[in-house]
């Protein structure tokens, strides 16, 4: 008979608890720190803030609070149900090699996984740099003009590229064509995307666009069946009719094949995930898009330009912002707002690594194993499909279908079964000799291989590559891996990333990415799994999967967890559908209003008219919390249209609406859905339940709330929760008759090989942890509120004075006093060592400060001073002891070459620019760049590596 | 029926090939250095270098040529031969939990791992911190004033006590007492090193010792059994009688134990092993040894110690350096010349994360754990034999032995087997609840379990802590996750590696440490086995042992290999031996005379010393070579003794000395042996073999020629090949009638976790891998020599006027000509961003380059500049155009600190300090700290963490 005790009671005082490891501050510490804010306890303090009608005082129902030991051991267990088949599914998803040094220097160094989007470039010229590489990559590849830093995935951005389109064209038509020959599930999210936007889709065969009338058509090259077309004639054909071609293509077949550009391509899409990105069964993957130069300002997502410093050096920073959702709101086409920034650099790497020559020498292999498996099984009178191919050969294989496939079951080999006579075969850089003659055992009995060297044999001459690419000094020098490793160090070190200090970026959740959450992701069992694979292959992920949902809906207080969509946007979007689809089924087909306060995420405007929904502003109050007489009368305008009312919260103003309960319940009165943006959920966590006080539908960051690193601007996660009776309309691919919304991204669990670092954080939390990290990140942005106050504004507070989990501060008064802007300040604080919180979001001229629950009293102490004595700065130059002009806010950050220049012609010292606090001296963040001056690289647009007489 | 195909012809052009990305230049590049120094091909060249009669153009008979992808593979096979058992065995070796962000961080991160030995204090505060972390880590727990950065393992400290022992006792005695209940291996390696110095061994129950005369007695605290005595009485026993008390102890259990130094210990031994690092099949783990300060000067090993730098600021460095053997040479006392700095780093950091309380909550939930399993098997009728304990237990199992270790073995557990009525087991930090049960479950039914809370009930209050430890703010500020890890990365940053830059030492072979070789080494089946599993458990490393011993026979010519030997000096020594117990075999004991030339590393003749051989010295030629004069004459007088010479080839002067054959036959024919020190193996591997020309015995470095990494100071390994003749004297544990020379380290196979990088490499290479980077290494040298002749003087040249793999420039007559030396070159070369070469030795006033066949032309090419331009500040200061006390070179390095002081008051320009050329201003390396000064630091020694005060 066993007695189970109590493993706290065994673990003396949970000295090694993970609680204890992720959240930054002892009990001891955060007492100390209640009782300078005036609280005797953690839950006197909690229930002053958070209002009593949501508050909740129960215990999460979560196991765990399991050790990093015991967790990984569980997992390990779960991934143990995963198989591990060779691949030769393909359908642009492909083995592929990750070379050692990318994946320990890049994939598990904290340096590049736990960085944020490079909007501060002076303190990103790293991975900005990274970028750029990725954007020459994908545009020399493509033979186009300009590619952006990547986008979700293949599918998606196809969706992008029709909604580009159908705003670049000048055809009047809303038809848009697509190839029946392109993947499955790009035309699946072509189609989702297309339908609240009132564009038509044809599919059909490519030779018989030119019989029809559209604004764009849609190739893929290679096709889903591996042949190879030239579209010279066609794109010729469609320009004609003012339409636009779109490409979608293989970055490894391009190093062989007439590139997109050649054929007069419009936009060209695909994924980089073969350029050393595993398989991940399905995602995150970078896709690229690229362009003509006369598009540029059209691209969706981010794009890396260079530009110059105040030294006239050359700087790296995302060009061209006006273009994003989160200035153009409403009026946006797309909502994407972010990037698969992580897998874009280690592409890039994968390209600097192997340079032009080495990408060409792993797609003569490839190509060759393709051709000499298409000898030798016609050698044996199987009938192979293909002509005109790179890697993707369809067999013939007839009513010995089914004995193939089990024969290649018995080999641990899955091949794309395509019906019940035909099968196909993709061969990648994995392939190996030993493994070619595996698969021709499948086949035939006769063995005897003879694999020609460099072959284009299946490749016809008008398709061809003929042009040069990666010529750039960039991918001809790192090829050895010392080389490589110290140019990937290099890179890191000019970057702050969280393993440098503290990032307060308010509504981004810059917290801890532990290596012991990040662990199994490098996993084969997780990273090796194609998207694919048959179901008996891959339990483990479906447990993975299940055991992920069901801690999120106790979470959230939700009854549907869809983990499909691979960004916040992204939830956004497939939330409103689900909304949508529920008025549409309800018969209420004329509601299509969504209301949106001010102080919204610019994402959710653009997500709304990605629905085809109208957004109608509510004005906040003085307060910055929603008016909610504002809310009536636009209630009454509206009400037999209204869809949805979309709220963040706490709000973006970091503030716990006491009106919250009010809210939802006018919306439901009027017949409305409340969708709860839970870009804040990690004010939440344990404390008060989305689902439970109103919420029909919230998306989740598991980037921001669960761990998942940022990655330098992606992958996230941002799967959507509902209330029951939306349920049936959440996304993906299943056949479920009542889904009527579709998937919403390229694979059925979206980024899931990264779905286990969230599973981690939460089991190892557990329900103790993970409510105590919600107090702890509360508490934090209170004490900061608590030690700033006095030195500048707080804005913002909620009841009791107190704010939520972040704070706002106000500087746009020193505007007059001292001439000094919010961005003065960000700049500023790189001197000091630390990246700026967030810059005139919500607000203009204001800094959004959101410590999580991961940093220490130490480190928070040590950000303050900084801002403190950035203040006395400001008073310097009001009492006009700094020059208004020549200060060390206005020309900050300060680089090392500058304050130890020979000649030193500020009216400040050189100390006071390089070393304001005593404490820098012993541990100096220098940045390798000055500011960066934007206006220089929006008009001198240099979006590929800058050739080295530029620098 | 299948035909092997030529892998290269699949693989267009190697693009992909390991070699490739492990040689730094391409072919095109080596034929164009080629061509620059008068060459057309790399034969001819090679040629022109080897002497005729030693060259060898046959292929190296080693498979391989494996990519990283299908070495890896392969190795994952063998791997998989090991079964991982959870092991209770302990001795010496426990489970220990490495936590996440120190395997990512420290172990994973080149950063820390291909840092080399702290000599530069100033570009290496980094890892001297985290080693003075550790020293005071061990100084605390041991309860003793000093502790050095760490020994070997165990066994070999515990034989460097015995021996500083003999040296500071002021017995006349030669006996030294051995507890009989001290661990195994520690008794024969005490046995091994005390027969050659007359030490006379008597093993017997710890409470007889004071009956015995002695110079000192060996203690073991807990015992092998788990006992814990209390010594008081016996430890001033010996005192009384002048003899010394040495103890054995262990970390964990001191957090609860009276430490030895309270007890009045000597010297203190042990392994930190457990503050988590692997098992490791045995090793690598860092031992560590402390003692009294007023011992401190005759401390073996390394002791870091803080000074201050030219500014005044705290600044560590290596202490006493004067003690080291390559200073005393015959007359050392220790051949140690290395550490085991990555795993003491790693157990320091182990130390800094969890803190005292952390540490000491983990110690209690071991024991409570062991209480509860003795309670419960008592209730059962089991008799426990221990009383007193922390985490072993002694099981009497009677006749229920047999059977209890088939229940144990069917759970996968392996239990200590004592004899055939006693069972062992020990606890560790690892042992879950569920573990405990599954203990219980062997023994018996009953399994209601209560783990009582923090219990000491079996520590009597005599031998109970008391004391304080660990109270240094270091040890009580990182205890988060966040924390630690931007500890560990400020550190990494103070640090020049070679992911930072080439690290030209000559000797010291620091070429790449590919991320592919490291990563089996973390993989559970290697880093998870006790060294005393059951051999049924451990084929896969006998396998990967074979074959390694395999290829290093064919690389060496050599008829057998030992892997024991966990270092270069440890394979010095246990050549000897063998040579020794060759001799003694053939019935010739007087043969005890050893000649070295007199430019040989130190460690040569400290060696001989310890295996009791007399040194004579043998002179060199002008031109640095062995005086073939001197040789003949010096054999005239000793050759009836003549036992061996030891000969390093090509030799420390970076030369083939074309004599070496006729070297050779000379001591053959005077009946002695030729030991050739392998540190330059480098040069040779594919060219030429030791064991083929006449080498009887050599030590070859892994950490050298075969890309063990040497981080920041070990680990090494310094295994010996044999010619077949010596073949029985290899050392070794194994019960061989014919080995008649005793283990040299603790267990079998040495660092046998390690043994997977050589083997990676190896095998990736394959011979025509090997031969090449053989020749890239020489000739890349050459390029240097070439380079900078003209600049400055190139000593030592070989036939043609060529040098090995490394070469010497003498900056001797600066001297004179601007009161430069040496130092202020390599200090200057760190404002150039790059490590010294090898400073001082052999020559004194020379520097010694070797840039291995990793680096690129490029990285050789900014060297050779760097060089270039400190020869013209020289100049510059012999023209009178510097100040000859105030110049750059003297008060080099300079920090960022002092580049940008608000006054400057020098004689040069700020920008001459810090950015001498160009290219600098793109990538900068700031030391963190200006010179250190050594003085200050011996006259104050300190070699725990300062306390803040001191900063």
């Amino acid at each position: 008979m066993s007695k189970k005790i109590d493993r706290s009671k065994t673990q003396a005082k949970n000295y090694d608890s993970f609680a204890r490891r992720h959240i930054g501050t002892s009990e001891e510490t955060s007492l100390k720190m209640l009782n300078d804010l005036g609280f005797n306890s953690m839950d006197n303090f909690i229930q002053s803030i958070v209002p009593e009608s949501i508050y909740s005082n129960k215990d999460l129902k979560i196991d765990g609070g399991l050790s990093e030991e015991a967790a990984l051991r569980h997992i390990k267990k779960i991934s143990k149900k995963n198989h591990l088949f060779k691949s030769y599914i393909g359908q642009g998803f492909y083995n592929s090699i990750t070379p050692s040094p990318i994946q320990k220097n890049v994939f598990e160094n904290p340096g590049w996984y736990t960085s944020y989007t490079p909007y501060q470039p002076e303190i990103a010229q790293g991975r900005l740099e990274a970028l750029i590489n990725y954007q020459t990559m994908v545009a020399d590849l493509t033979g186009m003009e300009i590619a952006n830093a990547s986008l979700l995935d293949e599918p998606t951005a196809a969706a992008e590229a029709m909604t580009l389109t159908k705003r670049l064209s000048k055809s009047k038509s809303d038809v848009f064509l697509v190839d029946e020959n392109c993947f499955s599930q790009t035309q699946h999210i072509i189609k989702t995307r297309a339908k609240p936007l009132g564009i038509e889709i044809k599919v059909l065969e490519a030779k018989n666009m030119l019989d029809q009338e559209c604004f764009g058509a849609f190739l893929q090259y290679p096709d889903t069946n591996g042949v190879i077309n030239n579209y010279s004639h066609l794109v010729e054909g469609l320009h004609k009719k003012k339409a636009l071609a779109i490409f979608a293509t293989d970055l490894l077949a391009l190093t062989l094949l007439r590139p997109p550009g050649d054929y007069g391509a419009d936009i060209v899409i695909g994924s980089s995930q073969r350029f050393g990105i595993p398989l991940g069964f399905g995602g995150p993957h970078a896709a690229f898009i690229a362009t003509k130069d006369s598009y540029k300002r059209s691209l969706p997502g981010r794009i890396v330009g260079a530009s110059i410093d105040a030294h006239g050096k050359t700087a790296y920073r995302l060009a061209l912002q006006t273009r994003e959702q989160h200035i153009r709101r409403e009026k946006a086409t797309s909502n994407i707002c972010t990037s698969q920034a992580l897998l874009a650099i280690m592409a890039g790497f994968y390209a600097v690594y192997h340079g032009p020559e080495g990408l060409k020498s792993i797609a003569l292999r490839v190509h060759s194993y393709t051709v000499t498996l298409k000898e030798i099984l016609e050698k044996n009178g199987i009938e192979i499909q293909s002509s005109s191919f790179f890697d993707t050969l369809v067999i013939h294989s007839g009513d010995k279908t089914k004995d193939f496939i089990k024969r290649a079951k018995v080999k641990k080999i899955n091949l794309r079964i395509i019906n019940k006579t035909s099968l196909g075969i993709s061969m990648d850089e994995s392939v190996s000799f030993e493994d070619l003659k595996e698969i021709v055992e499948i086949f035939c009995e006769d063995n005897e291989l003879i694999v020609p060297n460099e072959t284009l044999s299946s490749i016809s001459m008008d398709v061809r590559r003929t042009s040069n690419y990666l010529t750039h000094s960039i991918f001809n020098s790192y090829h050895s891996e010392t080389e490589l490793m110290r140019y990937i160090k290099k890179l890191c070190n000019k970057d702050i990333a969280l393993d440098t200090s503290m990032i307060p970026l308010g509504s981004c959740t810059m917290k801890l990415n532990s290596a012991s959450e990040m662990e199994p992701v490098s996993w084969p069992e997780f990273s090796a799994i194609h998207p694919l694979a048959p179901t008996n292959q891959i339990e483990g992920y479906l447990k993975l999967v299940s055991e992920l949902e069901q801690m999120l809906k106790v979470i959230t207080g939700y009854s549907a967890i869809s983990l499909q969509p691979n960004a916040g946007s992204q939830g956004e979007y497939a939330g409103l559908l689900a909304i949508d689809a529920y008025h549409k089924k309800n018969g209420e087909n004329q509601r299509n209003i969504c209301l949106i306060p001010r102080s919204a995420h610019g994402t959710n405007p653009a997500s709304a008219q990605m629905v085809g929904l109208k957004v109608v502003p509510i004005e906040c109050n003085k307060e910055g919390n929603i008016s909610i007489k504002d809310l009536k009368e636009k209630i009454k305008l509206h009400k037999e249209n209204l869809s949805a009312i979309m709220i963040t919260y706490p709000s973006t103003h970091g503030v716990f609406e006491s009106t919250i309960i009010e809210v939802c319940d006018i919306i439901h009165d009027a017949g409305g859905l409340v969708y709860i943006d839970g870009a804040n959920l990690n004010a939440m966590v344990g404390i008060c339940y989305p689902g439970a006080f109103g919420g029909d539908v919230s998306h989740l960051n598991l980037h921001k709330t669960f761990c998942i690193p940022h990655g330098g601007g992606g992958p996230g996660v941002g799967p959507i929760g509902v209330v029951d009776k939306l349920k049936d309309f959440i996304p993906g691919f299943h056949e479920n008759p009542n889904n009527n919304i579709g998937p919403v991204s390229g694979s059925n669990y979206g980024s899931a090989s990264i779905l286990p670092i969230s599973w981690m954080y939460i089991k190892m939390m557990g329900s103790k942890g993970l409510k105590k990290a919600t107090e702890s990140a509360i508490l934090n942005a209170n004490y900061i509120a608590y030690r700033l106050e006095g030195h500048y504004k707080v804005l913002y507070k909620g009841q009791n004075g107190l704010v939520a989990h972040e704070c706002i501060i106000d500087v746009r008064s020193f505007k007059d006093s001292a001439n000094i802007e919010v961005e003065d300040i960000a700049k500023r604080l790189i001197d000091y060592g630390f990246h700026a919180p967030t810059m005139s979001w919500p607000v203009a001229g204001t800094l959004m400060i959101e410590p999580t629950e991961s940093e220490s009293k130490d480190e928070i102490d040590r950000f303050c001073d900084a801002m403190i004595n950035i203040k006395r700065e400001i008073q310097d130059i009001e009492n006009g002891d700094l020059d208004i002009t020549d200060n060390m806010l206005k020309n900050a950050p300060h680089t090392a070459e500058e304050v130890s220049k020979d000649e030193w012609d500020h009216s400040y010292t050189r100390s006071r620019a390089a070393y304001p606090l005593e404490v820098l001296k012993e541990n100096k963040f220098w940045p390798p760049i000055g500011r960066v001056n934007n206006v220089y690289g929006d008009k001198n647009l240099m979006c590929s590596c800058p050739s080295m007489d530029e620098f």
